[in-house]
């Protein structure tokens, strides 16, 4: 079934305490490509600066992604540069280049309006209310966010996206942040109540967790014993989510929870290798074998008192 | 089959944002007493002051747990006080007046001699060796401990309970500072190198993970809408964890994980009243309803892909 991502591509400079890259292909939508291209592929809504690497197009539109609505203006791609810290969960930001990514405006092409599955990385809210507008009939929007339009000046076109999205995806700070409630039980509630069908709070090493008329499902962090580079790990997890609902076609709670240690698992699959390299050679059978994994880290038989 | 457990009795006086209580029952052996009453009758090793409620005696003995190891001396009882913070995690201990705890000599009544499930409670890990010194056969001993003991001057009796123990029970602080890894799977790992068949480390609201032969079995926290009082919480998984194991006697991979299970539902139910009152009234009913939650949360069918 169709899918559909709007975000970002950018070019990385990223330090961790035992190794450092620069310029790595990076951003929402370039780790949304790579995950997609192996379950379900995508339309891709992006923009990147004459000085993208003609390679990473090449990555970006492999396993049969469509580029159509990859935006190729003058000027330089969107930098970002960080560095982890010893825990590889904290991180300093470096430096920031918007560069075309600063007037980006999504325009879909005619051809991606029939869209059903949509992908709403983190971008201006006004701007993934514009997305929005231009597909027909969407069956599943899952929007991401940031602390940054958690404030005033956007509050209100956020919202509103939330109540133009099947699933939310937050993180455990953003969810505190948006609901004002620290309990995250209540800060889901909240946040179902501006109108999300779902919320998916996402809790770093502690995992995943989704709320919805069914209750709360959760699904555990894999127990890595090396990770390379985090980044990125985020929309990964939103990728192998939204990619394993589009491929199935089927947004039931069965289904959910099964999309969710999908994207758990393309989530820890991420974070084993710098940029979006981990994807580079995977298989269905290794992403299977990944989600097996998941079900033996959880898995107990009935308990009778 | 025979339960006992060696630790604390004291009397609390917790301080959160919300309540403040003065002197309620505390200490590890009173939260193993309190959950082991409704699984698997305990033995009891523990000391208290000639100022101890005769009430608290009661409790203590409440559902066929066995008070003869409760010694009873001249002098205070143990008391702590203790601050939660706004998160409900983070605490700041007020006051700690070992009293008659300082100079507790674990003195096992000839009776207990043949006890097969032994759970050490945090105390001086000489003093955990002089319990297993007076054990026939111990089926499984599981032990607790805590940074204190991780120092110079103890880590060598430190080490030789862990060598004597089928399980040893940490939290993610703990088995970072016994092993020097910061990475949790590197961290079990090195414990069990120590002599320990198998590892628990509690991560408070991600969780608890089991680290054994047959890899990583990873419970869940049940999410509370409201903590009322964390304090016990630790204990509480510990003792449902082992009376499961003692009430079953069954010590099988298959069992621990259920027991893991069992523990993270009485520790989920610890917290959610002052001391050890959410047991007064609990029914196995209500326990294995908990435990059902907890498999409702981590559920989902296979996937393929």
């Amino acid at each position: 079934m169709s899918l559909l991502v709007v975000g970002s591509v950018a070019l990385d400079s990223v330090e961790t305490p035992f190794e450092k890259r620069e310029e790595i292909l990076g951003g929402s939508a370039s780790f949304f490509c790579a995950v997609a291209g192996l379950l379900s592929p995508t339309r891709v809504v992006a923009v990147v600066g004459d000085d993208f690497p003609e390679e990473h197009v090449e990555l970006l539109a492999s396993g049969g992604n469509d580029l159509e609505g990859l935006q190729r203006v003058q000027g330089r791609t969107f930098r970002w540069s960080g560095r982890y810290l010893e825990n590889m969960v904290d991180r300093e930001t470096l430096d920031t280049q918007l560069n075309v990514f600063e007037t980006f405006r999504p325009q879909l092409p005619a051809s991606y309006a029939d869209s059903r599955y949509i992908f709403l990385a983190n971008i201006l809210p006004s701007l993934q209310l514009d997305v929005l507008d231009q597909i027909d009939a969407p069956k599943c929007v899952a929007s991401d966010t940031m602390n940054f339009w958690i404030t005033d000046a956007h509050i209100e076109a956020l919202k509103r996206v939330i109540a133009r999205s099947q699933v939310v995806i937050v993180n455990d700070e953003e969810a505190r942040l948006l609901s004002g409630e620290h309990n995250l039980v209540d800060a889901a509630e909240s946040i179902i109540a501006l109108g999300a069908d779902r919320v998916i709070v996402k809790r770093g090493d502690a995992g995943a967790m989704l709320f919805d008329q069914e209750g709360i499902f959760w699904a555990p962090a894999f127990p890595l014993r090396r990770v390379v580079d985090p980044t990125g790990a985020g929309d990964s997890f939103a990728a192998g989510f939204m990619a394993y609902l589009a491929r199935t076609d089927d947004i039931s709670p069965a289904n959910m929870r099964r999309a969710m240690i999908v994207g758990s698992a393309t989530g820890s699959l991420a974070v084993e290798a710098f940029s979006v390299d981990r994807f580079r050679t995977l298989t269905l059978d290794q992403l299977q074998e990944r989600c097996q994994a998941f079900a033996q880290l959880t898995r107990f038989s009935p308990i009778a008192l």
